[in-house]
């Protein structure tokens, strides 16, 4: 027995208790009297017991292991989403490994460079707006598939209805008054995102069922095309007076652009987001939110149950927003001189 | 072979390549011919063949994992480590497992919660400020750990020299004309990070070194703490006229009381962080930066390197920081009257 690492037997049987209650001591799992997790706590210290995967995998025939693919890991929208799968993941004693497609995505065959097949249990895509064909090929797989930020029917997926959310949002500044008002959008290389194209339709549906004519401006994403498209809505003849951007980066950029040239937010021009981005309350931003950790957590908990066979594999789970509202938007200036 | 998966060899044969050159191709490598790529792509078009992680473990004997340890996943410093580390890791053929420690790290047995025994090749810690009992408990799993944020001796560190670069931050201030310089903090429920400490220090050591008095605000973490701190200097007999903050969200809490204060920055106070936060170019804030997209391949490159017997499991890394000015810090008042 001295050579032979401790096994989580051994821990049960030194601290009088059984394998599962041990196995949610170690996870971290709820449920355990603070009593009794102190005596495996202390049962596993003495035997220098540490968490193998191993061992469960042999027993269920499965890897423990949920795969989390991501376009990029720096933007914070994806660092929120992984802690919410990490947490449940935990919680349901899975390993998350995590994919970042990044610059491989423009090639056809990106799909099969990840490590996919037989080393994880289930895939959890994140905002990648996948295609028909690219779900195709992640189905060779051999794993359920869990999509969140796209919504395809007949298949698992987790999504906000952006429409109805950059709807809610142009309403907001139509209701305070604004009738002048420009929506500044992002598309890639040559695509549009879908959530792109949708939250471009909630505004467009808006303005016009307010009998308006939409105005929007579309750039690439990021700080730098909202700052870009605040400059060329300065320099119009007659610039709007108020401005709703597709996310918070955009509207962040947008801001600097007002700040360096001297323009007050609200006074002179509102401003509203989309996101909720932890900048955007830095910069009393109104913004839409949409809790990117509850949809990690929703997706997370999706792919177990999945896995399991207590859910359907075409489950669809749409995350509610809401819209934040502060200091930047207010009502347009001529409003406020007839009040 | 109908039902057997395509191995790597079908797909090398088929193209008429190596199968390291299938391997190079197959996980995005660079230094393979456009059309040699093209005909392995086809090849595994059309024999559908996915990347399987199982067939080099047998072959190795290793896991072909590599576990990441991070204390929270949502700030935007993690995301940026993780995403260097991961292009790393993809580049060497290894995949990352992420574990958030959470709020599981106050209790002492933390370590063993984390599944990482004979689950990974190496582990690599970020930012978790270690105490040496802690590192025994990970030497525990048996493979080489790389410490990132902390730099251990007799043990691999990719850290930043954060003495030196609040140091670096407090003479950019005092070369600004500025002597009412304030410094704002943070530290935990009961403990300083070694990197709180380091930069509290750096701070200390510059002004004394000026023969001013350190005049320091310690709070909890995040931009609340700038927002009270600055609220306490601004109720000051004699307020600073310029503020070091210990990194960019508590400078952006700072930034946030001062705009709703309606005080010019850097007109009345100069504000400056540290980190180069994404939000700090926004707001325009002089910082200094310390790249963690680049701390993370070091740490990435570091534990292939070891784990692979061609670095030694001491090599320190440090990682170079440097200022960056922008438009919130600018010399004090009473200075610019006298130019």
């Amino acid at each position: 027995m001295s050579t032979r690492p401790p096994s989580m037997r051994d821990v049960a049987s030194r601290a009088g208790v059984s394998l599962s209650t041990v196995s949610r001591v170690m996870r971290g799992a709820p449920g355990v009297a603070p009593q009794v997790r102190e005596r495996v706590r202390n049962a596993a210290d003495e035997l220098s017991y540490v968490v193998s995967r191993n061992a469960s995998g042999l027993v269920t025939g499965r890897t423990g292991r949920v795969s989390v693919v991501v376009p990029y890991l720096k933007p914070w929208f994806f660092g929120s989403v992984l802690a919410g799968i990490s947490e449940v993941l935990r919680e349901a004693d899975l390993d998350m490994l995590v994919y970042q497609v990044g610059d491989l995505r423009p090639q056809p065959g990106w799909t099969r460079t990840l490590p996919l097949r037989r080393n994880c249990d289930a895939v959890i895509t994140v905002s990648m707006d996948l295609s028909e064909e690219e779900c195709h090929r992640l189905d060779d797989v051999g794993v359920p598939l869990v999509l969140t930020g796209q919504r395809v029917p007949g298949r698992a997926s987790v999504f906000i209805d952006d429409q109805a959310g950059a709807a809610g949002a142009t309403r907001h500044l139509l209701n305070l008054g604004h009738t002048r008002i420009a929506y500044i959008g992002s598309r890639g290389d040559s695509w549009y995102s879908g959530s792109s194209m949708n939250r471009l339709r909630g505004y467009q549906a808006a303005m016009g069922k307010a009998g308006l004519t939409p105005w929007s401006l579309i750039k690439p994403p990021g700080h730098e095309g909202g700052e870009h498209a605040m400059g060329e809505l300065l320099s119009d003849l007659d610039p709007p007076t108020a401005v709703l951007a597709e996310f918070d980066d955009i509207a962040m950029g947008a801001h600097r652009a007002l700040r360096r040239s001297g323009i007050g937010v609200p006074e002179a021009i509102s401003l509203m987001g989309f996101d909720n981005h932890e900048g955007a309350a830095i910069l009393d931003l109104t913004t839409v939110d949409q809790s990117p950790a509850d949809i990690g957590a929703a997706a997370g908990r999706l792919a177990v149950e999945i896995t399991e066979g207590t859910r359907p594999r075409d489950t669809h789970l749409e995350m509610p927003t809401q819209i934040i509202p502060r200091q930047s938007t207010s009502a347009p200036r001529s409003v406020r001189g007839l009040s």
